[in-house]
């Protein structure tokens, strides 16, 4: 199979699907997995424990992978940089927050420098931070993000940053997504929940199992989960997370949420010692209507690309 | 230029493009045009102005045109059906509430029944209620809609109703948009806010421009427009509009817009008579970055339909 664009030039890939950087569950297994089938594994920093990068920077062995920051923890943390970046990644992507502080850096060291971003505005601010690739994030992605939706974002960042490539994130799990992207001016996608469901990511099997069953009417845009970790993240991003018994107490009632946090902070640590998945976040996008079962990500890149090239044959007749 | 899809045999048209029907704007005349250029015009009933809608009838002549009911509107006058299926209209299309009362006689007057959906759920039950064709209308869309985003919900709606052919809504504005829904399982789109940046177009001039300068960025989905006008959505049904003086005002202060309203009510109604597009509604979905000018409707229809031919071409190399 052979799908070169723009992304698989740029990144020296074959095919031209990254792995999205999601916090505790794109460790080193993943992102090797992701690059050892012809993608690019980006191994989550997540709220930036130095310990756990390591280890999973260890744990991807010799692949060549990247890394993704959460933007504004970076910026309260700014010596993780230097720790991934002695790591040689192939890319770094920065999300949530002004790449401008850390663009230069990047770049210098050789790193391919990804901008995600949520709006238009924000896609010509990354392109005048000098991103080589920007992501359009649409709602419809699992975890954090914001509003605006993939199908109108993608086509708009790429007119607002042509010449660069860009990456459509948000929404996209099979071969139909890859070739939608590409017709509206992608050169190629981020994956996150697809990849979630697989037998290489971390995070809660019961999650993954969730995940495999749950439908996409049944995910939520949601605070509270940022709220009972204590993680305070810009109000105008939200995390996409499937319906679960936590969210359906206090979405919507996140001011007594706030009142209880210290009783709820303790069952919350509870839970994820027990692997409660009802009682503990599943973060997930709108695509998991279009995912069945647990898959292996080498399985998933082939896949979704062997999908997209039948797609993109069959002419309209 | 030749474009057949399951569509376009099911609506005897010659591309899978559909006029959404938009209330106030979706006239005889725009209806008119786009059946002209070889799509499908369907006539807005709105809130049910049984005046209003003979009059459009009467302006889109001898076309061959459908229409399309605010469902939950529509069982409050019912009566509304008899007159317009006298018209004999290709199809009918429903929204925003049950279709099953409708569905028999609409069939049994000789119309296509297209049902749009915004969720799965609404899917799986516009298909038992016998709907020829589903539109999978996602967030991204201008006026009234709801929250899940179309690049997700087309393909999982395509998966609910197969083989029903499924028409793509929310976000298309150009051929990109239309490549990008056959991708994604679609057999054709319903486009709206494109069609309203025409002459055909009814509605204010003011609003026209607005949505030929407006950003994506700067659409959001409200219920103050509702609010201040007296329809009474049910409340998983909000707007999308472009942010206006009034929008800014009142958006998050709905409590106090209800306070206020006989006041707002009575300026509202001055801004309309005034074409104040500052001060009233203007419906418009997140594909304004792809909108830049007034351009008539049915070379809208064709240039779509050539953009979408000319991607569709292009191998991936």
């Amino acid at each position: 199979m052979e799908l070169r664009t723009p992304i698989t030039e740029l990144l020296d890939i074959r095919y031209p699907i990254v792995l999205a950087p999601m916090g505790g569950v794109s460790g080193g297994a993943l992102a090797q997995a992701v690059t050892a089938a012809g993608g690019l594994g980006l191994i989550a920093t997540g709220y930036g424990d130095a310990e756990w990068i390591e280890h999973e920077f260890d744990a991807a062995g010799n692949a060549r992978v990247g890394t993704g920051f959460i933007t504004w923890n970076l910026a309260r943390k700014p010596e993780l940089l230097d720790l991934v970046l002695a790591r040689e990644p192939a890319a770094v992507m920065l999300s949530f927050g002004d790449p401008a502080p850390f663009a230069a850096k990047i770049k210098g060291a050789g790193a391919k420098l990804i901008c995600q971003v949520q709006t238009v505005r924000q896609a010509r601010e990354a392109a005048q931070c000098g991103a080589d690739i920007v992501v359009a994030q649409g709602a419809e992605a699992g975890g954090h993000g914001a509003s605006r939706g993939s199908f109108a974002l993608i086509p708009a960042v790429a007119d607002a940053v042509r010449p660069i490539p860009v990456l459509a994130a948000g929404g996209i799990a099979d071969g139909r997504g890859l070739a939608a992207a590409l017709m509206l001016g992608a050169a190629g996608v981020l994956v996150g929940t697809r990849f979630y469901a697989t037998p290489e990511a971390l995070g809660l099997d019961a999650a993954k199992e969730r995940i495999t069953q749950a439908t996409g009417d049944e995910t939520a845009r949601t605070t509270v989960f940022d709220l009972v970790r204590g993680h305070d993240w810009p109000n105008v991003y939200t995390g996409r997370a499937v319906r679960n018994d936590f969210l359906e107490r206090w979405h919507g009632h996140e001011d007594e949420l706030a009142e209880n946090i210290e009783r709820e902070r303790e069952r919350y640590k509870r839970a994820v010692r027990e692997g409660d998945a009802a009682a503990t976040v599943v973060f997930a996008g709108e695509a998991v209507d279009l995912i069945h079962e647990l898959e292996p990500a080498g399985q998933i890149v082939e896949r979704i690309v062997r999908e997209a090239l039948e797609r993109l044959a069959q002419k309209p007749s």
